[in-house]
């Protein structure tokens, strides 16, 4: 073991006035932006606070009411249905980019159902350990909006629908309508009458969505042998649905799967009916990732910037706290990606 | 719109001494753990708090030296290689478990390289953000726990070996060389002696440990056909390296793959050169995952609890911000999950 050295002293506003060759308390007027020092002093005491790698202490700024430069992200999902979620890695990599450039904290927690979140959010708001939240998965009858307007605290929904936005709540809306016009278009047009949508939870307000709008597009087109089933989004309930529909009379020749890990895990209980994807039945999943890519055949999927929701999502978060009105921000369409799993149905 | 309602307020010590019957003082006296009040008031007192969901501010533990009831812990990996990779949410998910039953919060940030998350550490320490942190991914040249011992912040380093603790550092231990024993053992006694390990990024302690047990293993078993190729962990990677071996002469009978991500895109490659697995080759994963259950064949594995392992990380950390000496714990040897994709060599 090597001699134990003392660790590193943070650099004061003591050290800042002797380098910068001014008194204690011209440091702090120009560090604190207050007037009492000509800009000239401002300059130069910042510019050696910065030499030193002077930082205000959170506690010293949350007293002083400038806040704690925390946000929070609460994910309400069990352990082990993280399994092989790409989307929420990527999001949270995205957030941090946007916060990182305004030096914010991302306090971050993974609990077991949305109850466990807003006692999150209250002991959060009782400690006083964030400025802010990012809110995921919204919900049909959601108590978190309500609870985070009673708190005071600015949030971002992501993914949420336009109607969700108050006062201090702005939403990140995705258009799941539209996604979904596209893929029934596309299956539509290779020849598809039977399609079976594989939704995942039913209390999700974008999976709601996505079973209003493939009810409107089978309408619009014509179709009258196209449903949804929801499931928790699991391989294991993906495989299940799969192995149920398929062995019907008049199976369905398309399946749209709400997530990546239910398609592929489709896909396999398909083949153990002696099904071959496409020629016996299509298939899309909701989300593109690198499984898409990996399995054989390659999976048609809808496709998103994951890190560019998030980067939004922070961003629109950041103006919240600094004072803009809350809004909805629509992102982009996600683009369906044609890879092996779709072809023309089978006559 | 709703009628806007004004923010909830925060308990204060007021509030608990008019319900209590007590005065402010006493209401000090009895959260602070301090003489001045009697057992039963001090009971009373507490309970009160409970009940108004009352919770020192994070600012005000901070500037009374009771640290900030918060660990970091940053993963330096780019955005888009956290694609598949479910071993990180699992372990976090774990981490979390332990953190909330002390109330601790986790900062959470992902950053592209160690040098940002040096940077991070000094941030963080320069703040007073943390109070410790959990280090992921050691590496052979590893600047981290010299900067962590200069900061003053105790640490747990998850999966390191254990010549690296020191005073404030702890180390959890995973057996890598017992593993790969396990696993080339597995292969010897189904008749491989052409064994190709398709290792992850080479700088990284624990790639170099399996790297160097697959050696002494071979040796043991007197095979001197086997060895190691690394990469960047990429499903490109690992099916650009099965690609090249399987075109070779005197090709290698078993592949073990240093994550499921290769493994799954291995396998897609061989068939694309008409190999059949485990007919004419055989497959491991080194870690287990939804993913290897979920392909077809489905993936022998070594499988681990990275739950359990992200619990135990953190109840270190917690032991040494209580003070307790640094240690080395030893975590569980993974397990070999044999499954579709090994079998016997071909003669």
């Amino acid at each position: 073991m090597s001699g134990k050295r003392s660790p590193a002293r943070r650099p004061t506003m003591k050290d800042i006035a002797q380098r910068a060759g001014v008194s204690e308390s011209a440091v702090s007027f120009a560090l604190n932006d207050r007037p009492g020092v000509s800009e000239v002093t401002r300059a130069r005491v910042r510019r050696v606070a910065e030499q030193l790698g002077w930082r205000p202490s959170t506690a010293a700024r949350q007293l002083s009411g400038e806040g704690t430069a925390t946000v929070g992200f609460v994910l309400a999902r069990p352990a082990h249905t993280l399994g092989v979620d790409s989307f929420f890695l990527q999001l949270v990599s995205g957030i941090q980019e946007a916060l990182a450039e305004r030096h914010l904290g991302l306090l971050f927690q993974v609990v077991d159902d949305i109850d466990d979140e807003c006692a999150v959010y209250r002991r959060w708001w009782a400690e006083h350990r964030v400025d802010g939240v990012l809110m995921v998965d919204p919900r049909t009858d959601d108590p978190r909006p309500a609870l985070l307007e009673e708190l005071g605290l600015p949030a971002v929904v992501i993914g949420g629908a336009p109607e969700a936005s108050h006062t201090r709540l702005s939403t990140l809306w995705a258009d799941d309508a539209g996604a979904m016009a596209a893929v029934v278009d596309e299956l539509h047009t290779l020849g598809h009458r039977r399609i079976l949508h594989i939704a995942g939870l039913p209390g999700l307000a974008h999976t709601q969505r996505r079973v209003r709008s493939l009810r409107a597009e089978a309408e619009r087109c014509g179709l009258d042998e196209v449903r949804s089933v929801t499931t928790d989004y699991s391989d294991a309930q993906g495989a299940a649905v799969t192995r149920e529909v398929l062995s019907r009379p008049a199976a369905p020749t398309a399946l749209i799967y709400d997530n990546d890990v239910m398609a592929v895990a489709g896909i396999a209980a398909a083949a153990g009916l002696g099904y071959t994807v496409p020629g016996d039945v299509s298939v899309v999943a909701w989300e593109d990732s690198a499984l898409c890519r990996m399995v054989r055949p390659r999976l048609s999927a809808l496709s998103r910037d994951s890190v560019a929701f998030g980067r939004t999502a922070a961003k629109e978060l950041v103006s919240l706290l600094d004072g803009a009105p809350a809004r909805t921000v629509r992102v982009p369409l996600p683009q369906l990606i044609v890879r092996e799993s779709t072809g023309t149905a089978r006559a």
